[in-house]
This record gives structure tokens, C-alpha cells and sequence, in this order.
């Protein structure tokens, strides 16, 4: 975008510069866990498959909901968002075993 | 659901229990990193807000994008749900960063 000031200093430059490499390396580690995530929710959807087991849980879900909200806010990350983002997530995870079990994986 | 089967056998049961394990670990770790990422973003927002820059960075987040789906690529997650997913993240810390330029925060 145009509104992008050029006169920027270039120690406040050098600040933002050294909280976007840190924040690069979390996003790296984030990509990484997330797709270990998947790998292990796709072992779930074989076994949910194979044993025709329902691709979501509400109870497992729950549970999970009530744990991460508790974490979230003893580290200080809105539970609100985390619950979002942990629906997001399962959606994903959901519409995959789905496929899985419809032989589309 | 009651549609989940009460005939499930101890063996699978333990196979799911097993996975589930691993799925709460790497959840502890993604809300930890995610968490740790929202301290960042709160110091670019304040960076942001008091040499008013703007709240988002259309060039910055091509370059993330771009990069975050090349390596989703190489750890066999699918580049377009790691491209969701940050947008979903974005959207959140660009309310963020607002609402510290408004001064809400």
C-alpha cells in the first residue's frame, strides 16, 4: 500500500526488522507442529475408518475446547481466539477425515 | 453423538488413546508458540502505532505467505489450508494492532 511512510528511521526499521525474523521463526515452528498435527489426526482418520467411527467427536472436542482455553490464558492469549483458532483447525481436520472415510484419501 | 459405537475394542481404543496423546502435546505447544507470536505482534503493533505506520503490510504478508507455503509444501501440509490458516491469524492481530492505534488496548 501507497500509505506506507518512507520516512521511517532506521532504528525503529531495525526494531521491526528484528521482531519479524523472530516472529518468521515462530510461524517456521508453527508450520512444522501443525503439520505433525496432521499427520497424527490423518493416523485418527484411518482408524476412524476402518473401525467406522463418527470423523468428529463433540465429547473429545470438548474436552480439548475446556484444556486449550485453561492454557490459553495462563499464557496470556485471548481463550476466545485460541477456541476459534482450535475450531478452525478441527474443521480442517474433519472435512479430511470425511474423505478419508468416503475413500477420497 | 450417539451414533459413536459402544463396541469398540480395547485395542483400538488404546490406538486412539495413544494419538489423541500426541495431538493434546503438540496443541500445548501450538497455543505456547501462538501465544508467544501475540507478544510479538503487540510489540510491532505499539512499534506501529506510535511512528504511525499503517496496522497492515500488504508486501510483508506476500512474502509470509510465500514462504509459509513453500515450507508447508516441504513438510507435506497443503500450502492453501497453511495459507488459510494465516490469514486467520492476520486478520486477528491486524484488529489487534487497531485497536492499540485507536487506543482501546
Amino acid at each position: 500500500m501507497s500509505e506506507q511512510p518512507a520516512e521511517i528511521s532506521p532504528e525503529v526499521a531495525a526494531q521491526l526488522a528484528t521482531l519479524r525474523k523472530s516472529i518468521d521463526n515462530l510461524d517456521d515452528a508453527l508450520i512444522r507442529v501443525l503439520a505433525e498435527r496432521f499427520r497424527l489426526t490423518q493416523q485418527v482418520g484411518e482408524l476412524k475408518a476402518e473401525h467406522h467411527l463418527p470423523a468428529s467427536d463433540p465429547n473429545r472436542e470438548a474436552n480439548q475446547i475446556a484444556r486449550l482455553r485453561a492454557l490459553a490464558a495462563d499464557a496470556n492469549l485471548d481463550p476466545d481466539f485460541a477456541e476459534k483458532w482450535f475450531h478452525f483447525v478441527v474443521q480442517e481436520v474433519i472435512q479430511h477425515h470425511r474423505a478419508i472415510a468416503n475413500g477420497d484419501k
